[in-house]
C-alpha cells in the first residue's frame, strides 16, 4: 500500500488525509492488476518516478526506453523488467505490442516531450509527461489532440498537486484562514552546472522559467484558484562563464489575478534560490518551503490570533524517498484503472505553456 | 555618547564598527555644541526621532511645530523645549529668529514635505526630511534647489543607511561573499487601519509604494550599488472595505540593474507583509529581516562552505528604542557641525522619486 499506516495516521491528525487520499489513490490496497509503466529517458527524474512506483503498490515498471543499453539493463534488473521490454528511441513504437505496458512516463529533455508523448499515444499507451509539458503552445495542443484521438489519458507530472504540505496550504486559503489573498511572493532557482541540457535552448526550449520558475507560476494559480490575466516580466543573461546557450539566466515577473491578488516571482540558473512562496492575506500569512522533493515546511500566522501558536508543519525528517512521487503515480494509475480524468491533465500543462508564452513575450523574448 | 561601550564592542566583534561609526557620528563624545532640531509634525515618526535625539548626545530637541498646542506643550516639557519655541504651521517661519534651532525634521504627511522643507530652508535651517522625499519629481527638485539657494543641508531620513544589519549586508556583498548578485527579492507592507492619511492620495501622494515599498526600492539600490534602468509593474486596488482613497492597495514590480541583477518587489496596504529581502548571489544567499525599527536579523549561507555555520545576526532583543535613529541623527548633526554632505542627501531622495515615477507609470498610474 502506498501510504504506511503511521503516515496515514499522521496525515489524519493534520486534518488533510481526506483531502489527499482519495479512493483512487488507495488502489494499491485492492487486488487490482498493477498499472505497468514504460519509462522513457533514464535521467534523474526517472529515478524519482521509478522509486515512487516501487514504494507504492498500484504500479510497476514494465518497460524502459534509453539510448544506453547497458544502463537500461542495470535498471531493468533492479526493477524486474524483462530485457525484452527494453527499447531504444528508434524502436520504442514497438511498445504498442507489449501488453505489460499500460502507460509511459516521459522523462526526456523538454524539447522531446511532444514527440514522445505523441508517439506513445499512437502506440495506444497512456502518458504521464514531465513538466514543462512542451516547448511551445502549439506543441502542447498537438499532444492533447493526439491523446484524445488515441483515447489515452494524458497527465502532466505536477507532483505538488499530490503533495500534502502544498495541499494543506491550498486548504487553509480555501477555508478562509488567510482572509482575502492580496499578494504572493515566490522564488525558485538554482546554480546550474556547466553542460546541463537545461541551459541550452535546443533541449530546454527556454531557461529557468521553463524548468523551475514554472513551479512559482503553477503555485500562484493553485494557491489563488484563479487564472492570471496580466503579466509583466524582465529577463537578463549576464552569463559570466559561458554556461548559457540561448536561454535566460535570470527572470522575474509579476502576475495579476482577477480578484486583484498580485504575484511577484523570480527564477534563476545563476544562484541558489531555494523554492518557496509566501501568501499575504488580509487575515494571515503563510510561508511555505514548497517545491523540493523533501524538506518541505509550512508556517501560518494569523492577524486575529496573535497569541495562537503559528501552524508549523515540517517534513524535513521524512524518509529519503519522498511520498509525493508515490501519491502522484497512484493518482494516475487510479485514473487509468477507473477511467477518470487526472487532476493535472494536459489542459493544465497547456495553460502554463500559454502563461509562459505571455511571460517570455512580456520580457521581450520570442516564444511560440 | 551615542553608542554605548558595550554596543561598540559588540559591533567591533562583528567587524562592522569601522564601517558604521565614522568620526562624524562620534561627535557626541566631544564638547561641541549640540545641534538643535525643530520637529515639524508630532506624529509617530516624530516620536522615534525625538527619542533618538534624547538617546544620543550630539543633538537636542530645540523647537516644535504642531497644530495641537496642548500636545506640543506636553512634548516640550518632556524634552526641555521652552514654550517660546513652540510654533504653529502658520507662524513656523519665525524659527528664522530662533538661534537655538539649527535644523528641522520634517515629520509631516508626504504631500507636505516640499512646502515645509522649502519654508525651513528659507528660514535658514538645515533640513532632515522623512521619506518619501515628496509626492512628485518636480517637488523634489524644488526642495534641492531651495536648500542649495539657502546654503543649508538637506538629508532624507533613510534610516537604514545608518543601521548596522543593513550595513553588514552591504559589506558582505561589496566584499564578494555572495559572488555576483543575480537576483533580489523583497517585500514590505502592512494592513492599514481605516482613516490613516497614508491611504489618501491627497496626503500620501500614492499608496504603499510611497510609504513602505520605497524601502524595497532603496534596498535593491544600496545592495547592488547600482541604479535600475528598467521597470515593470502591476497594481491593484480590490478595496473590499472602502479604505483606499485614490491610492493603490497592492503593487508589485521588477527592476533590472546594469549588471543583469534583477529585483522582484511587492508592497501592500491590505495584508501583513513583514519587511525583508533576500539576495541571491552566485556564491551565497543572504536573508535579512531588514526594514523594521527593531527585531532585524540577517542570515547568510555560502555555496562553497556548506559546512561553515551560517552567519546569523539577530537584533530582536535590542532595547526598545532602536539605535538606528540615534545613528541617523548623529550623522546629520556631524555633517552640520563639520560641513559635510550627508550620506543620504536630497539627490538620493530625488532618485527614488524618479524610480517611483517609473514604477507607477509602468503600472499605468499617473505620477508627475
Amino acid at each position: 500500500m502506498a501510504i504506511s499506516r503511521r503516515e496515514f495516521s499522521r496525515l489524519g491528525a493534520l486534518g488533510i488525509a481526506a483531502h489527499t487520499i482519495s479512493p483512487v489513490s488507495l488502489l494499491g490496497q485492492t487486488n487490482q492488476k498493477k498499472i505497468g509503466y514504460c519509462v522513457i529517458g533514464l535521467g534523474r527524474i526517472a529515478d524519482h518516478h521509478m522509486r515512487g512506483i516501487a514504494q507504492g503498490s498500484s504500479s510497476a515498471v514494465a518497460g524502459l526506453v534509453s539510448g544506453h543499453r547497458d544502463k537500461a539493463e542495470r535498471i531493468a534488473a533492479q526493477y524486474n523488467v524483462p530485457t525484452s521490454s527494453i527499447y531504444s528511441y528508434e524502436d520504442m513504437d514497438r511498445i504498442r505490442d507489449n501488453k505489460a505496458i499500460d502507460a509511459v512516463i516521459v522523462c526526456l529533455p523538454n524539447s522531446m516531450h511532444a514527440e514522445y508523448t505523441i508517439r506513445s499515444a499512437k502506440a495506444g499507451k497512456h502518458v504521464l509527461c514531465e513538466k514543462p509539458m512542451s516547448v511551445s503552445v502549439p506543441e502542447a495542443e498537438q499532444m492533447i489532440a493526439a491523446c484524445n484521438e488515441a483515447s489515452v489519458k494524458l497527465m502532466i507530472a505536477y507532483r505538488l498537486h499530490y503533495e500534502p504540505i502544498n495541499l494543506k496550504a491550498i486548504k487553509l486559503i480555501r477555508d478562509g484562514a488567510l482572509g482575502k489573498v492580496e499578494a504572493i511572493s515566490s522564488v525558485n532557482g538554482f546554480n546550474i552546472a556547466r553542460g546541463e541540457w537545461r541551459s541550452t535552448h535546443a533541449l530546454g526550449g527556454g531557461g529557468p522559467l521553463m524548468d523551475v520558475g514554472i513551479y512559482s507560476l503553477n503555485a500562484a494559480r493553485y494557491l489563488t484558484g484563479e487564472e492570471p490575466d496580466q503579466f509583466t516580466a524582465v529577463a537578463s543573461t549576464p552569463d559570466r562563464d559561458g554556461r548559457f546557450d540561448g536561454v535566460e539566466e535570470n527572470l522575474t515577473w509579476t502576475m495579476r489575478f482577477p480578484s486583484g491578488a498580485l504575484a511577484s516571482c523570480a527564477t534563476t540558473y545563476g544562484a541558489s534560490m531555494p523554492g518557496m512562496y509566501k501568501v499575504f492575506g488580509s487575515k494571515g500569512t503563510l510561508e511555505v518551503g514548497s517545491f523540493n522533493y523533501q524538506g518541505l515546511h509550512l508556517k501560518a500566522t494569523y492577524k486575529e490570533k496573535p497569541d495562537a501558536p503559528a501552524i508549523n508543519i515540517d517534513e524535513t525528517n521524512r524518509e529519503l524517498d519522498p511520498m509525493q512521487f508515490v501519491r502522484q503515480i497512484d493518482h494516475f494509475s487510479g485514473c487509468i484503472a477507473e477511467n477518470k480524468t487526472p487532476n493535472t491533465p494536459g489542459e493544465e500543462g497547456l495553460r502554463d505553456m500559454q502563461y509562459i508564452r505571455s511571460i517570455y513575450r512580456a520580457a521581450g523574448i520570442n516564444f511560440s
